[in-house]
């Protein structure tokens, strides 16, 4: 049986927690963080057994090391870790971008990053902390690896169980491929969202009548479900702004390009065009989209 | 106890109607649409006591008619039913924009015109069809009224009261202001939902790996809910666009000039504007919407 360290006990990290030991995968698990009251309520809810000092600490008898912390924090909470390592401790991730993280491995980690597995789960909700963690929020769900050449095997094989066990499906991709991807699938949705926030929150007169309160007032439920994201935390977004830049300001050059289309549509009353723009985006997304 | 005409027996339309007949308001129902098998369900469905053989036909005992057709349907329906109308008929609508239906009903029926009250339920799903009708769809629900001076103010009053027993809320607005509030509370969220997925449904390789059947399984819930919108019936949107272009170019505008600012901050790195633009939105959501 196995010891479990996870560094940052949120709703991702402490739902693998959850998971690993509901599902039997670890004896063991301790917790590190830097919120000392979400800490408590780890320990408290029996999703963590004993909270470290500090991240070497917490990952000195670890037999997997998972990180479940903002993308930006990797490299420097790998270097604090590396030295504490067992040599055969597996180390793994749940970031939201790969090439950006696999980069800060290989500085940080040095020999050791061949036993670090790139993972990022595609579940999540827009709660956080380690009171919102639940065991099942990755069953049914997609895990991405993105191991490269030197990956090892047995390092690899070991996470997939971990998260096999949470009841997840894991799939294999290459790290650019997988960021061009969730720029499109993930990022750039975010991005639309909080912009349009934005645009609302900053909708005074003459738009709005004076004696309005808020536009906000006149927002139905498409509205809501379009702009739940928008409630995400704002640090993490920024974070996967600036480690995935390239891939994110080429969906979204290539999404602007298409709002061009769609404005000199509207604005020649276009309606063939119009039509069938969303009649096949209809047509896609209620075929692919359950 | 009076006679209601619906022309277009579809969600809007049936649960109106249901709800009427529900709250007593109405004694007879008779309708009117291009669907012969939804004016079926909708008899079978006891939503409606009787098919019309047209819209003509459909009014001429009527107290109260209904439009719940797409807007650019307006002018023609109005005209045909014109010469049918009860002098002491009022007549109104559900559309999604205001002052092109305004401007349709002041064209279409002359002196009547008096008698149109302008009106917009802010209520709705992706579903469509007389069968998806509820007779709580606009329990708690906005229905806004854009009447200009000449209304008539019975008109208005017999209207207003049909909604309030179906459980609405009726609210006041000049229709240019509530034009430029609604392109951009819902009919930009729907055009940018609709070219996100017509992205996605474009991205091939190298974006997507070669063996990957769609970029849409790697779509979590948030893309899921940011999408649903783009379920929504094409040509009603097609007909949006066309009928409240200025409104909505001006709301895109704005929106693009936004995502530029966006795109040159992710640019050059800026954490700090990153991190406030998606502060300041999450808070300004979390605040408003429930």
């Amino acid at each position: 049986m196995s010891t479990l360290a996870i560094i940052g006990v949120g709703l991702i990290g402490g739902s693998l927690a959850r998971a690993a030991k509901a599902g039997g995968s670890v004896s063991r698990v301790v917790g590190f963080g830097r919120g000392a009251s979400n800490l408590q309520d780890a320990l408290r809810l029996q999703i963590i057994d004993e909270i470290a000092v500090s991240a070497a600490a917490a990952v000195k008898d670890a037999d997997i090391v998972v990180l479940a912390i903002p993308v930006a924090a990797t490299e420097t909470v790998l270097r604090s870790i590396a030295p504490a390592l067992k040599p055969d401790a597996v180390v793994t991730d749940v970031g939201s971008v790969k090439q950006a993280v696999m980069a800060a491995a290989s500085r940080a980690l040095g020999a050791h990053c061949v036993r670090f597995v790139p993972a990022h789960p595609i579940a999540g909700t827009e709660d956080s902390g380690a009171a919102a963690s639940r065991a099942d929020l990755f069953r049914d769900k997609r895990v991405i690896f993105t191991p490269d050449d030197d990956t090892d095997t047995a390092a690899l094989e070991r996470v997939a169980t971990l998260w096999r066990k949470a009841g997840a499906e894991v799939l294999t991709m290459d790290a650019a491929q997988h960021d061009r991807v969730f720029a499109r699938t993930s990022h750039l949705p975010h991005l639309l969202a909080y912009q349009l926030v934005d645009l609302l929150a900053h909708t005074y007169e003459p738009v709005l009548p004076a004696a309005t309160p808020s536009v906000f007032d006149f927002a139905a439920s498409g509205f809501r479900d379009f702009t739940r994201i928008a409630s995400s935390d704002p640090a993490m977004w920024r974070d996967i702004c600036l480690h995935n830049r390239d891939a994110i300001l080429n969906a979204l050059d290539q999404y602007r390009a298409g709002l061009e289309e769609l404005r000199a549509a509207i604005a020649r009353g276009d309606g063939e065009h119009l039509f069938k723009l969303f009649g096949d985006a209809k047509h896609v997304r209620d075929r692919y989209i359950k």
